[in-house]
Parts: C-alpha cells; structure tokens; sequence
C-alpha cells in the first residue's frame, strides 16, 4: 500500500504539515533528514537549529531555543502519530531523549514523480511510494564557510545570516555590526539593522554594489552605514562572542581587523531543490513555482511545497509553520478529490 | 506625529503583526477591540478566545487553551514594547491578570484611509494619525444565534464552527456528530469529521444542496454521512456536553430530538469590514483583496491586510499568525521605502 502523504523535511514547514496532516488520519511518514551528514538533502529542524534564542515565534512571550521550539514542534507530529522514517524501520520516542532516535533519522535522496503513486528513495536506496508529496526541505543561508563563523553563529556568539530574525536581540543594540554582501538583500539588512546598531559596516568584495541603483543610493544616504569596498572576510575573532573580522583588501591584499560585535550574512540562500533533478518548476533562482502563490500546489498535481523551498522573501520560522499547515490542508482535500482515503 | 503603524485586530495576525512591527522598532499602536460589548468591531483575541483546547498550534505538544495562547501572543507583543490604545491612554500591564486590563481595550470605529497619513478613529471618536495600517480584524463564524449552542462552544462542550481545528479532538472520536449546513465547505467538514466519527448527520433547512454537484455527489456516497433534509436546529441539549439537538422540520413543523456527541457549524463566516465602507478592494464575500497573494498589500499602499479578515480557506491560527509577521516586514519595507523611520 503506497502511503497517502509523505512530507520530506523536518523544519518548522515539515513538522507542522506533519501535525495537521496526523490530525486528518492521513497517518504521514516523515522523511527528517540526517544530523552530521554534510551535505544532507534535509538538515533535521531546518535553519532554526543554527540559532539560539528565538523571540519572535508567536507564542512563547520569554523566548525559546531554536532546537527547543524544533524538538517541540517534532514531539507534537509524533503525538498524533506522525511516523518518521529512520534506519532501521522503528519509529524513535522523541518524548526520550536518551533514546538516541536523532542518530536514527533518514534523509531522502531522490524522487521520482513521473508517475504515480510517487516514489521517493531513501539514501538506503529503500522506495516508498506515496499519493501525495509535501515537499518541504528549506533553503540554506549561504555562508562565508570559516570556521569560526560557523562556531560563533550556532552558539549564538553574534554572527547570523538573518538580520530580521536576530537584529533585535540585546546583544547587537548600541553596537557595531557589520554585513556581508552587496546585493538588494544585503542593503535591506544593513538599513534595517541601523534601527539597532550604532552602526553598520556594508562589507564587499567588489567596488561597485550588485543592488539596484535606489537601493545603493538607500544605502549611501544613511549617516549609519560604511561601505568597506574591496574586502573579504578571511576571520571571525573573538571566543565566546565576536570582538572583530579579520579582512582582506581584494587589491592590494593588505589585511586589517575591523572591530564589530556582530556579522551578519547576506549573501543569498540556496533551496535545497537539486534533488528535484528539473522534475517541478522552479523560478530563475531555484526556488519551488506554486500554481497559485496563496496555496502550495506545484506544477505536480498532487505534490505540494511549504516553507522556505518555495519562499525567498520572509523565511521566518512562523511564515513557514503557517504554509506547512497550508500544504497539509491542501493535500487533504486533494486526497479526498481523488477518493484516496 | 502620526503614528509609523496602527495594528486593528488582536487575533493570531493582530498579535504576530505587532511582535514583529515591535521588534523592528516601529512602535506600533494596537487597537486590540473592546470585550463583552457586541456588536464589536474587533473581538480581543480573535476566534481563538471561542475555543477551549487548542492541539494543533506548532510548539505545544500537551496542547494550550486558546485563551493561554493568545494571552502570550499580547506578553510576547508587549514585552517589546507594542502599545495597546486603551480608554485612558495607560498601557495595560498584561504580565498582571489583575491589572483589569482588558477592560481598558478601545475598539476601533472607523477608518479614513483617503488622504495621508490615514485616520484611525477610535470608538471615542478619538483620531489616530498613521502612515502605515494593517488590518486584522478577522472573520466571525455564523452561528445560529441558540444560547445553549454559545455556551457549549465557549465551554468546549463539543459545539464547534471549525472541523479541521477541532474535528480531531478526542470528546468526538467514535461519536455520532452533526454539521449544519449546506454548501462545498459544510460537506467538506462533514467528509473530514467522517474520519473520526462513527457517523455525521449533514442538517439542511432545505430540499437539495447548495453545494456544487461533485460535493454534493460525495456526499452521497460517504456510507458515514446521512442527510437530513428540510430541519433546523432550534435548541443544543446537554449541561456539561452536548448530548442531542433539537430540530424542527421546515415543511410539517413537527420537532424532534437527535442524539449528537458534537455539532458543527458550517453556515459561513462574515468577515470584519464592513467598517471599512468599501474603502478597500474587496471580494464578492468580502474579504480584503491582495494586490498579490502570496504578500500582504492590499488595494491602497501602505495598508496590509492578515489573518482571516482576507482568508476564506484556511482560517487556522498558525495560518493567520503566518500573515501578521507578512504583514509587518511588508509594512517595514514599505515604510522604509517612503523614507518614514
């Protein structure tokens, strides 16, 4: 029996299309993604899981952890008997967290969508086949790929590729900070991280912006924000939070530290769509076309997107969780169009 | 000084909005609506103050009441530093129950959004000045206007207007359940509450339904769902729980007593704004139109619409809360677009 609704993805998107599509009997199989495995298709709880404290997430008036909301959000699915799809075919108790179930997870290697019932390929090369696909597997921020970056954004030392997301939080207001990037986004960031910080350093590796003539003059008009021209970012300083960037001059390679209590990316993000091997449409910068922008169908019948594979505006933890639920329902109603119950 | 953005509604969108605006240091100014006076434009806390245990929110995997859930939407709100407009201009102190806070909400009456910066008017006459606006003054289920209906809603007593939201919950599993209604999304919710009930009653006032033919068509061949042609529901039996309902025939006026577990309402929803005097793009039911449906703009710039006041599909709070965290970094890249800090 193929299943009625698989969902590939465990961030916020995935999990809550798990919960609302358990709550319909739709009994899901999730494909979580696998911890430590680099590169994974599905990173297990998604984007959130590099960030710390979470203040924004309606619903928790004091702040939650990244991987406190995400293992929250897991135990719910489970609950109403979400399956997961792991190594060795046992369901894990996530309500244990001695039981180890995170080294169980399985990520998805494939799909096969050119008939139906669906297939999807586990990286075990096992197939599920599935009526319906809620295709949630995220974006992932692009990063500079230091070390000590890395280290300091998962420990939340001060370095975040989400200024909407971070900017407000205490250890940034009245500081320094600087942003990596030189397109529209990167603009965006710096102008809005100006509300908070005393100012913002605009860091890019070209002597010219990337960005549109209004958002470069946006940029140059505002007191707060330094244009370093001709850099890149070879460090990140400091230990248990960040004291400065070490920089490198693309002209004349001289390098210089620039003191600054917070970095943040703005380089672009990557949807984790490769998998999809052409197989649904996607716009010009890789991410999921839907049919109709207030719904998730895509240009599948019957496979659905939520979360930040299809969005390249928001990417907020809430926006997503909203578009799982979105997809769920969706897929529901399709389900039951075409009788499969 | 106007204010940068006046939020209307205190509901999952409402309360989002605002944590948002407030992080990005907007200020903003929250109409949150006045309680215990009907008609009010803006019921605080939205729909979910109707419902008693909320199990498919994202993040609270024992469930929350939906009272609790909202009462931490307005803290998380107001602890940065959202205002909300009161009778006697104090902000409430919403960490403290005793506060009688809610007593001090004002509702909004009226707004003139045909010359900058808008005019919010409170139900005081009172004029709020703003350059941005974003309405989330939700939608209201019909409901049949029983009192003993009203009160087993508010007290979970297994009365409902929301089968995906509450169809799951254990009080209707294995039960025999009523929907009244008939059109697409009565038959909808009959078909998804079939999943979970041993049986649903579908209760007409009339001969033939208004849904399209292929709903209408599934309906009839759900073996779980039986018709009852030409009733109405005049009173909801039950102290505790519901037990049975009361139904008159619309032909031969005979009454009679149907056994039930749980009723739902599926007669419509009114969305709030008719307060808008047709000022906004509407459409043929109502809602606010978007310029485009995946953002949150609506027919006049610098006016953001969220949450059910603009959704006829999915009405869920984790949906709506998705749209209020839209609708304020719209209304910031908007706001920043004007070059209003």
């Amino acid at each position: 029996m193929p299943e009625k609704v698989v969902i590939i993805g465990s961030g916020p998107a995935g999990w809550t299309a798990a919960i609302y599509a358990a709550r319909a009997n739709l009994d899901p199989l999730v494909f979580a993604g696998r911890p430590k495995q680099m590169p994974a298709l599905v990173l297990p709880g998604g984007q959130l899981m590099l960030t710390t404290e979470v203040e924004n997430y309606p619903g928790f008036p004091k702040g939650i952890t990244g991987p406190e909301l995400m293992a929250a959000l897991e135990q719910q699915a489970v609950r109403f008997a979400t399956r997961i799809q792991t190594d060795d075919g046992q369901n894990p108790d996530v309500s244990n967290p001695d039981d180890g179930h995170s080294y169980k997870y399985h990520d998805c290697k494939h799909v096969d969508l050119s008939s139906r019932p669906f297939k999807i390929i586990g990286e075990d090369d096992r197939v599920i086949e599935a009526h319906a696909v809620i295709i949630a597997t995220g974006a992932t921020a692009n990063w500079l790929g230091l070390e000590n970056e890395m280290r300091l954004a998962r420990s939340g030392g001060g370095v975040s590729a989400c200024a909407v997301c971070d900017g407000a939080l205490p250890i940034f207001r009245g500081k320094e900070l600087a942003v990596v990037g030189g397109g529209d986004s990167a603009i965006e960031e710096a102008t809005y991280l100006t509300k908070f910080a005393s100012k913002v350093y605009l860091i890019h590796r070209r002597d010219q912006l990337r960005a549109s003539k209004i958002m470069a003059q946006r940029a140059a008009d505002n007191p707060k924000i330094e244009i370093l021209w001709n850099k890149i970012v070879i460090d990140v300083l400091g230990d248990e939070k960040i004291s400065a960037l070490r920089l490198r001059d693309t002209q004349d390679k001289k390098e210089s530290e620039l003191p600054v209590g917070g970095l943040f990316l703005a380089i672009g993000h990557t949807p984790a769509t490769a998998f999809l091997d052409g197989q649904l449409e996607l716009d010009s910068k890789g991410y999921i076309k839907l049919t109709d922008p207030y719904r998730t169908a895509t240009s599948i019948e019957g496979v659905f997107a939520a979360g930040d594979v299809v969005d390249s505006v928001y990417r907020q933890a809430i926006t997503a969780a909203g578009m799982g639920c979105k997809a769920a329902i969706d897929a529901e109603r399709w389900l039951a169009d075409q009788g499969i119950e």
